[in-house]
C-alpha cells in the first residue's frame, strides 16, 4: 500500500482480509491513517475481479492456490507472493509442503518473478510467483559465480539473516518483543523451505542439479536480509576480477547496486527500497570467493519486487514507483 | 534528499559539506547510491546562489547566522533549520545559546516556520526559521488547550521522549551503541534549549508569558518523539468534548491527525512520514488534560516541516512531496 | 531463580506451573541449564507446603487470593507477586480489577512490601504484598517529597517509563517484536491499575487523600523503569537542598542510590540488580521538583524486592543474595 | 569486576585507567556505583605488584606486552586479555598485527587459555593468553569435529555474528547508535585478525596445517556471539550421531551445554553467563555438519573465561565465581 499509493499508473480497487473485513485498512495499519479510505472486504473474486485489472495475492501458502486460479479463469494477471507457485515441480512442492498442489496445470505456466534472471518471460506472464526474501537475496548474490562458471557448484554454504518482519505479524512465544530483543538464533537449519526455491533457480542457471547448505537466522531488527555465500573458486581470481564478473552480469539492472572492492553491504542501507546491494571478496588464502548481499525483505524481498513485475506485465517502466530511497537512519 | 529526490516541483542544485567536500553524497550517505550524481562542495554562498534558487541551511547553531545573512543578501530565501532564528529576542538567545547573536535586524524578519500556526506569514516570508523537533511536538499539542482557554496557564508538564537520531551524526560515547541500546534516561532535565522556542510560541498563543516544565529524554530507537503533555483544566469536560475542540482546531489540516477517544499516538506509525498523531484524554479524577503526539523528530520535527514550509514559500500545493505513508514496521 | 540460586540460605525446593507441569524449568526457561534440575509441578499448596517452608506466589491476580489464603492456612510465609493483597480497601480493589475479593479477612493482614516504607511491619508479616513495578518507582520517588513536606499535594504528575518485560510473557499483537521496535507509545493513559497503588501509599505518607496522574509508557527495550515526577515545591530551594532531603530520607538504604547534583538515572545501571537511582533536579524557573527514578521492573520492582522481603520475613540479612552489580552493556 | 566482586576467593586491590585515573570506578560505570570504592591508578605496576597477587591485563594489544613482561619479572602470575600472547609464532603474529613482538621469549612460555583444550597446562602456567571472543565460539564448536576425525579440514567455514560490545568502548561513527540499530552488516571479510588464532589451535588438534574462511559480523545487540559452522563430513551419520561425539568430547566440561537433537543455541540464553551452548546438524542432503555455537563474548569471550583461567591457575574450584545463570530478559 505504501508503495502503491504513489504510483502514478496504478490505483488500488480493492483490500481483501477475512479477519478484518469491514474495518478501514486504516484501523489494521494506522501509519496509512489520512492516505486511504479503503475498507477490507471479503476475498470473493468474483466480486473483486469487478473493481480490479490486477491482483496481487498475499494469502497463506495452499490457500494461495485457489485464489490464483479463480482469478486466471476470470482473465485477470496475478502475482501470487505466497510459495503456491514458485516451485515448478509439484512433486517438490508436496514434498516441503506437505499438501499436493491442486492446480498442476496453472503452475506449468507461472513464472518466477525475479526480473534480474527472467525479465522477457514475466512481461509475458499471465500468473508470476513472487520469490521468496531468502531466495532473492542468495540467488542475485550466486548468479554470476554460476553464469560465469567461477566457483565448484558443489561447494555453496548460504548463511542467511533475517529481520523479524520475515517472520509475519501472528504473535508467538517465538516473536514476542523480549525473547527476540538482544537474541540471536538459528532456525530450521538445513531445512528451511525456501532451500527448494534456491536449488530450483540456481539449477536453471547451471543446468545441472544443485545442492546448497543453507542456514536462516533471526536478526533483532525490523526489516533486512543479509546473506552471505560462500563458494570455492575454480580459477584463482582476486576481488577486483571477481567483481567485473558481477559488473557484467548486471550491467543494466535498475535495483542492484554493485560495492567497490573492499566494501560490504549493510541492511540499513537499503531499508525501506528496492534495491539489492551486493559486496563480493576473492579469498587468495582459502580460494573461497565470499559474496554478500543485502536487501529489504519485505521490499524487494516481497512487495516491491511484485510492483516491479507488475510494471514488467503491464508495459509500464520497470522503476515506476520504485526509485526512492529506503529510510536512513 | 529523500523527500526532495521524489519532489515534483524541485531538483537539488548542489550539496554542501565542510568535512566530505569532494566526496559523492553517496560515499557519506549510501543508501541513495543509484539515486543522484551531487558531490559535496564547500559552503560558497556565492557560488551555490548561482546554482540555486532556494536554500536550505542545516549547519551548526551559530554558523547558520552569517549563511542565512549572505543567502538573503544574495537575493534567495532560506529556511534555516538550526536554532539561530527562532527565537525573536535576541537577549533570549544569548542566555540559552551563549552567544551574541550577530544579525538581530535580520532576525526581525525571519518567520517562525510552523505551518499550523503561521501559514500566512510563511508564505511571504523570505527566511524562515524551521521549528525544533521538540518544540514541533510540544506546540502542536498544547495549541488548541491555549486557543479555547481550556487550561491552567502556569500547568503546564511536557514530558519528551525522543530517539537518537535527534542527537546527530557525530560520534559520541553518550549515543555509543552498547550505552543507548537496552537504556533510557531523562537529560538536560530543566535546562533544554527548545525550552524558550516552546514558551514564546505559547506564549504567543496566550497573549501571556507562559513557562513550562519540560524534561527530555532518549529512548533506544531511531527515529521519532512522542510527547505527553499535562495541564489542568479550567472547566469540567470529557474526554469527547476535549477532542472536539482538537477537531475545531486542526479542521483541514494535511498534517495532523486525531486519533479517536480511547487510542494514543505511537511513533512506529508517523516513522518517515511528515504527520503528526495527537491523542487526548480528560482525566475527571485528576482534573488534568493529557495530551500525547508523536512526530518523526527527522520529519515533522525537521526537514519533511522545512519542505512544508518550502512549499508554501513558492506557492506550491502545501502537501506536494509529502503525502505518503511511513515505514512500517 | 537467577537470584535464589545464589542465595546462600536458600534453597529451591519446588516450582509450579499449570502449564508446563512435568517439564523441567530449564525447558521453559533454556537459560538455566546446568543449574538446576527442578521440574514444574502443579500447584498443590498441600503437596508444596511439605516440601517448602516459605512461598512465593507468582500468579495472575484473583487467583493469587486463594493460594495466598491457602498456604497461610497450612502456616506457610507467604510473598504474593500478583496485586491481590495490595491494596487494604476491598472496595477500591475491586473498583480498579474489577473483582470481589475473596478473603478481605486476610487482606486486612497483609503488609505492603516496600521496605524502605514498610521494613518493621515487613519483619514481623506472614503474608506480604510484593509492589507493582510502577508504584515501586514512583512511591521511592516520592516519598521523601511528602514526608518533608515540601510539595503541593495535589500536582504529582508521574510519567512513567517501562520496558517490555513488565507485560508478561503471554505473546499478544502488541508485544510482537516488530510492532514495539522502533515505537514507543503511552497506554492505559489515566486507568492503569497501579494508579490506586501509588495513591494509597502516598496517602499513608501524607495522612491525607492524595490523587496523582499517572501515565504509563512501553519503550522499546527488555528491563527498567525509569519514572519522571513533578510537583509544585511549597518552599524555594535549590537542588543541593531538594537534594539533602533524599540524603535524610533514605540515610541507610541499602538499595537506593542517591545521584549527585545535575546527573539522572539511566535504567542501564539498574539493570538486573536490586538497586533503584535518584535524581533530584529543584527548577527555580517553574517552581517545581523534577525527580528522576530508575528500578529494573523484573528486580526492584518485583523478584529482587521479593527475596528482599523475604529476608526481612526469615531474619536473614536484608540484602543476602542481592548485592550483586547489574549487567552492563 | 561484576563478577569479582562476588568471587569468594578473591578481592580486588587495585584498578588502573590511565583515562580516568583518579576517578572512581564508579564514575566510569555507574552501574557498580555502592559495590566497591576503588578509584581507578596509573598503571605502574611496581605500585600495583605491592597490593596483587594476580594480574589481569585488559589493555590494547602491543601496549600489554610490556606490561605482562613486567609483572612478570616481579613475580606475578598474569592473564593477558589483549591478543599480545595468543599467537605462539611471532612471525605470524608480525604479520597480523603489524607489530613486532618484543618479547618473544617471554611469548613461548604463555599458554593459550581456553580450559577446554588446555586445562593442565593453563593450571601450571604463569602468562595465560586469553582467547578472542571469535576463536572462543569457532574453536568450542569445531574440537570435536576434528578430534573425532569427522570432517574434510580444507572445508571450514566459520560465519559468525557479534554485538557491539565486541568493539569496546570507544565511541565511532560504525558503532554510533542509528548506524548499528536496524542495521546488520559483514565486515573485515577474510581480513579479521582472529582468523590466525583460531587457525592456530585448530592446526594443533589436527596436526595438520588447517585454514578456515572466517567472517565476523555486526548484529545490533549488546552482548553475544553465535556462531555457525560448515564442514564437509567425512562419513556419513545422522544428527544424533554427531551429537555424541560431542557429548564424548565435552563430557564433564562445567560450561559446555550440548544441546538435543533439532535445538539450536541462542545467545539470549547465554547473556551475562559463562556457558557456551552448542547445537548440531548432520546435513544428508548436503554431507555437511552444521554446527551452531553461543557464547556472551564478554563472559566466557573474555572476563569469564579470565576467571576460569585464574581458577585453576590458583587452585581454586574452576567454576568459583562463575556458576550463575544468565540474565534472561
Amino acid at each position: 500500500m505504501r508503495i502503491l499509493l504513489n504510483h502514478s499508473r496504478v490505483s488500488v480497487a480493492a483490500i481483501t482480509s477475512e479477519k478484518s473485513a469491514g474495518k478501514p485498512i486504516t484501523a489494521v495499519f494506522p501509519h496509512l491513517a489520512g492516505l486511504t479510505p479503503l475498507v477490507c472486504e471479503h476475498l470473493d473474486p468474483e466480486v473483486i475481479a469487478k473493481k480490479a485489472d490486477f491482483v496481487f495475492l498475499a494469502l497463506p501458502h495452499v490457500t494461495a492456490q485457489e485464489a490464483a486460479f479463480r482469478f486466471q479463469q476470470l482473465g485477470k494477471k496475478v502475482i501470487d507472493l505466497s510459495a503456491d507457485y514458485r516451485l515448478s515441480d509439484p512433486v517438490v512442492y508436496e514434498q516441503w509442503y506437505e499438501h499436493k498442489h491442486q492446480y498442476p496445470e496453472l503452475l506449468k505456466s507461472a513464472v518466477y518473478g525475479l526480473p534480474e534472471l527472467h525479465r522477457q518471460t514475466i512481461r509475458k506472464a499471465l500468473l508470476v510467483a513472487n520469490p521468496g526474501c531468502y531466495p532473492t537475496s542468495a540467488i542475485l548474490g550466486i548468479a554470476p559465480l554460476i553464469k560465469k562458471s567461477a566457483v565448484d557448484l558443489k561447494s555453496f554454504v548460504i548463511d542467511s539473516k533475517s529481520g523479524v518482519s520475515g517472520a509475519g505479524r501472528s504473535p508467538s512465544l517465538a516473536h514476542h518483543y523480549p525473547e527476540v530483543n538482544e537474541g540471536f538464533m538459528a532456525y530450521k537449519v538445513g531445512t528451511h523451505r525456501h532451500t527448494p526455491e534456491i536449488e530450483q533457480e540456481l539449477t536453471g542457471l547451471a543446468g545441472k542439479q544443485i545442492t546448497v547448505s543453507f542456514t536462516p537466522h533471526l536478526v533483532p531488527m525490523n526489516r533486512g536480509i543479509l546473506t552471505t555465500i560462500y563458494a570455492v573458486l575454480t580459477m584463482p581470481m582476486d576481488t577486483a576480477q571477481l567483481l567485473s564478473l558481477y559488473h557484467e552480469f548486471y550491467r543494466s539492472e535498475p535495483f542492484v547496486r554493485l560495492l567497490p572492492v573492499g566494501q560490504f553491504p549493510n541492511v540499513r542501507n537499503v531499508r525501506g527500497s528496492n534495491f539489492c546491494d551486493i559486496g563480493v571478496y576473492a579469498d587468495a588464502r582459502t580460494g573461497r570467493a565470499v559474496v554478500v548481499t543485502a536487501i529489504d525483505n519485505l521490499v524487494k524481498g516481497a512487495s516491491g519486487q511484485a510492483i516491479q513485475n507488475m510494471n514488467l506485465m503491464m508495459g509500464f517502466d520497470e522503476s515506476e514507483g520504485l526509485k526512492f530511497a529506503g529510510l536512513f537512519p
